[in-house]
């Protein structure tokens, strides 16, 4: 997508064929600037240190990983070791063990000498597909904001459609056009009137700093609000839809996705507002009930401290974190809660939209 | 209540007899102090500021403030310029106009030599009651809490009870004890076995930095949490009841708090948790209906950053601003919402226990 009106994605083969491009996250929304990963260690600290971050694109920089390591030695145990190192670096990502596996499948019976070219084609495929999934998504969520625009043909026009979203599920997290960003994008793109009401994201901020980073470079009209402001804003009639990510759904339905959003859904339900979770169907884990999705405790500094910027009198920019709490005070920080599929209108998939229980019918065929 | 373990209220009458003593609020968490004002002015200052703050202690201020005013110079006009000001520090808190009117009302009729000492003796009575009324709330609270244990034995013995609370309706918003809080200290002291879950309430933090520091210097167990981990905790069934204040209440039963309470109450009606709304009745306004509250829209600023301290090479502790979104960032920020009186399981008021529905009876007396 677009930043500084050029079109970027998030990670991508350099001209040399040998080394790869990225975006270093850890600076948005501060700065952007991009790195250069040539070797698979590079690529360990790059998920590490989330210069990449997104399960989607995490997958796919750990199978650029692979590559990288292949080229500079081919061998089993070259392959071995570079796999088992990158899956650690961030274990919960689901994706991450996924693109490994599949890079590492297409290599191993393939002769040493040709398995780096074979490792960059599979690598640049697995980009490819996540970047035709995430369109995908876009073109049938947009489907969503043309029926709403049936219903009242002011709204996208000179009323702006008001989409609510929570954390960051857009092409910073993917390789482009995101997910839950992605109908937006579309929607923008086809001369549709949008605005977003962007959720800032405690404890992370992933709204206030990627989100407001992502829209406000497409031209896209936001506004940044507290988590706890999406209530007030739905009583008001501030608000047409919500439209979220996952980071696992439940054959049942029910959606894990960042902390805060089952509040969001309550408060849709409560006020007839449609509640819509953007999903590449291949993360749907169909051997999980709602009960058994295991919950990520997080970093309790994350809850007691607050990163931010200070401009400093001679106008240099400083990135630090700040405490926010009385010294010593305890603090617990969940990552992600479960918003049940009650309370979900749709799901906006690369496969179509899709009711909650039609979830169970497609894992049944 | 305790600091350092040592009972402290908010404001109180020097020992000269002349002068007020507050708790400069503005420092708190990161430092406790006091300061003394010894003009209407220092008054004014003081509540413009934030040094005090919350509606019940700043009517309380308010009145001291014109007990020094008359001290200065009693004259009518004194009286009249003293009171224009202060009601001006801070127009939306409904507790400084009627303090101001009592004790004006109080003084208007007496010779101006004795002014000084009707309105001192008139100031101190005000936040006697505003005690009293929160000591009240507190008891009526701890029934509660008895009820519960009733139900399950462990309860408040080898089990806490767990409490949510949102924002800071503590004791320092009143003069002590406070309303939310309130019925907490009483449990506490009564030797039951209580922990607070902290909701840190962005954009102002109150409960990052006011409840925790509240509580820590009761020695009441308690963890910081995020906004958005709330519905979380309830679904896990990590939260025993909510506890919150109130800014206005209508009639009809209607809330209006702190942004974000009506997310809170959502998820405990979702949770089959019991919400509960601590009061002074006199603050219940009863010629407003449910769409008649009028909501503050506060600024920008509070959204786009962040304040905490930052402890520099040298130990020393600053206290600053960060900035947490793009520069420019646009951000929209209302103060309150508005959470239905179908949410409300019970008020605890100074006058009993109330269901929403009997609000309006007590009106119609």
């Amino acid at each position: 997508m677009l930043v500084d009106s050029k079109s970027w994605r998030t990670i991508w083969l350099q001209e040399d064929n040998r080394s790869i491009g990225i975006i270093d996250q850890t600076k948005l929304p501060y700065e952007f600037s991009t790195c250069i990963l040539r070797t698979w260690c590079d690529v360990a600290d790059a998920i590490r240190n989330m210069k990449v971050r997104g399960a989607p694109l995490i997958g796919v920089t750990g199978a650029f990983g692979l590559m990288l390591a292949l080229q500079e030695d081919s061998s089993d145990e070259s392959l071995e070791r570079a796999k088992l190192v990158i899956n650690s670096t961030r274990p919960t990502a689901i994706n991450l063990g996924w693109a490994l596996e599949r890079v590492s499948r297409k290599v191993e019976s393939v002769d040493p000498r040709l398995r780096f070219e074979v490792a960059r084609t599979e690598a640049c495929l697995i980009a490819e597909e996540d970047v035709k999934m995430c369109q995908k998504i876009g073109d049938f969520g947009l489907g969503i904001f043309e029926d709403l625009i049936l219903s009242n043909p002011l709204k996208g026009k000179e009323e702006p459609i008001n989409v609510l979203t929570h954390c960051n599920a857009g092409w910073l997290a993917t390789v482009d056009w995101g997910t839950a960003l992605s109908p937006i994008y579309k929607a923008h793109r086809s001369g549709l009137n949008i605005h977003v009401w962007v959720d800032e994201t405690r404890p992370r901020n992933q709204g206030a700093s990627l989100t407001t980073f992502e829209l406000g470079s497409e031209g896209i009209a936001h506004t940044l609000i507290v988590d706890n402001a999406g209530g007030y804003l739905m009583q008001k009639g501030e608000v047409d839809m919500v439209i979220v990510g996952t980071d696992r759904t439940t054959r049942s339905g029910d959606v894990c996705n960042k902390i805060g959003t089952y509040l969001k859904a309550l408060a849709a339900r409560d006020n007839g507002i449609p509640f819509y979770v953007a999903l590449p169907i291949s993360t749907i884990d169909f051997s999980l009930e709602y009960n058994e999705i295991p919950i990520e405790i997080r970093s309790e500094k994350e809850v007691n401290s607050m990163k931010g910027v200070k401009i400093s009198e001679t106008g240099d920019m400083h990135l630090l974190d700040v405490r926010i709490a009385p010294e010593g005070t305890k603090s617990f920080n969940p990552g992600f809660d479960i918003t049940p599929s009650k309370l979900i209108t749709k799901f906006i998939t690369d496969r179509g939209l899709l009711y909650p229980n039609e979830i169970e019918f497609i894992f049944s065929k």
